[in-house]
């Protein structure tokens, strides 16, 4: 049978649209999320007509690098994605954007003119994607390979909240309630095991003092027993803490994420742990175990961090998000690269929307070293861009066989939520957890690290 | 505009064809290539009459695998690459088959069952990517995120060789002539750049004392200065004569290729050469390279066996071969890893025809990291199974950008060469380099390692 004649997938067009989603009051050890949050829609449009869609952040400096980077894929085929880097590596970037040190807002690790970089051009490689299996009749994951599950399992990602924004602000409201203690966080989780199915528990931590935390861990193992938790400080504890923490939780804990702020602290809890293993081991107590993996996305972000991570044992799983690696095929090299040194790998999330969590899954679903389920904020995200959401069963969602990513884009949704980004005055156009708490708490400043 | 409904790419039929093709007596440490060494070309059939090529190692052991990995796939779709993986594990190898050892024959590192797998479903993946490119209408390299480059360079490929196979022995006659020496070399090199413009050059080492290598060395660089050289005695020599060797050829050699056997004594040659460059620095004649980059394609060929060389700075350039990794995705991989460790990436080849040059030119057009020409064997082979053979200009191959590998099955021609697998007595059918030598010299044995 005769090859056929390729459709044209010259890009001929990227449309941007940056967006304001709503966000429930989720603490973290920053702040308090901000009522709506920036998003970034981009669509590429090939010359035969086909449309793909993308999704990443929507700060003004991610912005500012996607105007350039659409004017560069604008001639090139979608297919042409090896190619983007070199692209991305010419889009200048303002040294202002990029401080070089842990991105406070974000809790995204160290910011870098790469980093940045790759966190636009993700989406670009997501919309490639879509548009690539529309035009192809293929879903995404058989462009990456072709799925090895049929479902992706997600974790609840729970969160100290309050019921409300601060008085006086503008904000959607969610039917979460608050969570401020034990007896929150497991009436949280009850929640999310009734609506979406998850046995995995995440709790985000360095919000209150480690007991408080401890005690919140302990609550939901009595209420959960043999489920899977991790706790996530965002780097918030010094070394002797995150001993502390590993010591009383090590018999509950799947992994404890980003207990210490960096590699080599990261490196120092691990080493102090494997020794008192050790010790205990030489002791007689060689039953109970004493380690706890540690997890990342703050210390190993970028391909140039593996080496310092992966060399020192600092790291035992590490939360891969196709946002800031570079999009779904540096997904998928992280975790070669991750079953190569023995570590684990698991999945990141921020904010985002069901064009994401669409990306998330196809990739998940391709990468056969994935043994702990994904992290997701989209239960959180009542809003969304699409013409139907998608759903979690059981705690999973199924890997769509449709052409491209298998989500449609509703154009008045994105257009009343780009309507809302037009409107705000600049306050909300770059997420900033910390400004959001001062409207609570006129006096608060961002916590200096480590906290406890 | 709408997804087009796929093509059926169900695979109905895999045919695995054993032949020998015409070898001319190469010489290397382990003796002299037969006069005909065995491939195994496949083709992969789907539903609806694609016919993808892949081509692989063709030893009766590669046979043993592939016959019950070619059942396995029969019910697939060829775009499910990843699950191939999980195929092959489930394919049970022979103990008997994999020495744990150093292959002696083949000269392609320590034996195991995951590399044995791996050599056979290589094979299989490349068929499945011409069949995915040919009904897609996209060359392969689209489908592994298109080419960075246009062209792929390559090296020459020099080897000491006699004139004709031991007396008595049915061969096919090539017109390279003897090269045992400096001279020699130093034409055969020649003939190369006139036929294929190759401007790299490697010699295959190891056959020879280390000081006649040398010369052979010193003696291309007068003749091509400037030009990229490279070594390979394929582990044959001890750590001294390793450092020995780099300190005399330091000053010409892009890389030195596997001078011992081993991570370990990879390690070892490596630490004391730059012990050697940190003295010399402190003498004041750190001007002077004293340091030579280690090169494999013996030390590391597995994915479970980077750890330890990246770790110990064992090497600093790995030979990719999808024939052994696993195939043109598992290449790619192999490149991210080496990128991220800061490991340069060249390509290794052993005895192919122009399937699988075509392979190597459509992964190595993907990779941004490829800084040194690759590996071929293929002007050495005077046979093949296309119906036009792949050229070289300029020491490059252009990459195809017709759908899938861009090559065409001439059927007579590998029926021809089938046939003279099912004649043979079964002595050629699993490549013995010390046999052949025997022919010639009847007290040859296999030399012991470090040889030198």
């Amino acid at each position: 049978m005769t090859s056929p004649t390729p459709r044209d997938l010259t890009v001929t067009e990227v449309r941007l649209t940056p967006i304001l989603v709503a966000d429930p009051p989720l603490l973290n050890t920053q702040g308090v999320h901000q009522p709506y949050t920036p998003r970034l829609i981009i669509e590429v449009v090939t010359a035969d007509g086909t449309v793909g869609l993308g999704e990443t952040y929507g700060d003004t400096k991610y912005l500012d690098l996607a105007k350039p980077l659409a004017d560069r894929l604008v001639g090139r085929r979608v297919g042409d994605l090896n190619a983007l880097f070199a692209e991305a590596d010419q889009v200048a970037v303002d040294d202002s954007q990029v401080s070089g040190q842990v991105d406070v807002g974000g809790l995204r690790g160290v910011q870098t003119a790469d980093k940045l970089r790759l966190s636009v051009l993700s989406g670009f490689e997501v919309a490639c994607l879509d548009a690539l299996g529309k035009a192809l009749g293929l879903p995404v994951h058989a462009l990456l390979g072709g799925k090895v599950r049929d479902a992706v399992e997600y974790s609840a990602y729970l969160f100290y909240k309050w019921a409300r924004h601060p008085e006086g602000v503008a904000a959607e409201q969610d039917d979460w309630g608050a969570a401020v203690d034990p007896a929150g966080i497991v009436e949280q989780a009850r929640i999310f095991t009734q609506r979406y199915g998850f046995t995995s528990f995440k709790l985000k931590g360095g919000v209150f003092p480690p007991d408080e935390e401890i005690a919140a861990i302990r609550a939901l193992a009595a209420a959960f027993p043999g489920h899977p938790l991790r706790l996530d400080p965002n780097g918030a504890w010094s070394v002797e803490t995150s001993l502390k923490v590993a010591a009383e939780l090590g018999d509950v804990l799947e992994y404890l994420e980003d207990p210490a702020l960096g590699t080599p602290a990261m490196a120092e809890v691990a080493a102090r742990m494997q020794e008192a293993a050790r010790s205990a081991s030489d002791k007689g107590g060689g039953g109970r175990r004493v380690g706890v993996p540690l997890a990342t996305n703050m210390c190993v972000t970028t391909f140039a961090e593996i080496k310092e991570a992966f060399t020192t044992g600092a790291v035992q799983v590490v939360l891969s998000d196709h946002h800031y690696w570079g999009g779904l095929r540096n997904t998928q090299q992280l975790a070669a690269i991750c079953r190569t040194f023995g570590v684990g790998v698991s999945m990141h999330s921020n904010t985002h929307l069901g064009i994401s969590l669409a990306a998330m899954t196809h990739v998940a679903a391709t990468v056969p070293n994935l043994h702990h389920a994904c992290d997701s904020h989209y239960p959180w995200q009542s809003e969304d861009v699409l013409t139907e959401r998608l759903t979690f069963e059981g705690g999973t969602v199924r890997v769509s066989d449709r052409p491209g990513l298998g989500v449609e884009l509703d154009r008045d949704r994105l257009a009343r939520l780009h309507q809302r980004w037009l409107d705000d005055d600049g306050s909300l156009r770059d997420r900033d957890d910390a400004a959001a708490m001062r409207i609570a708490d006129p006096d608060w400043v961002t916590p200096t690290v480590p906290r406890w």
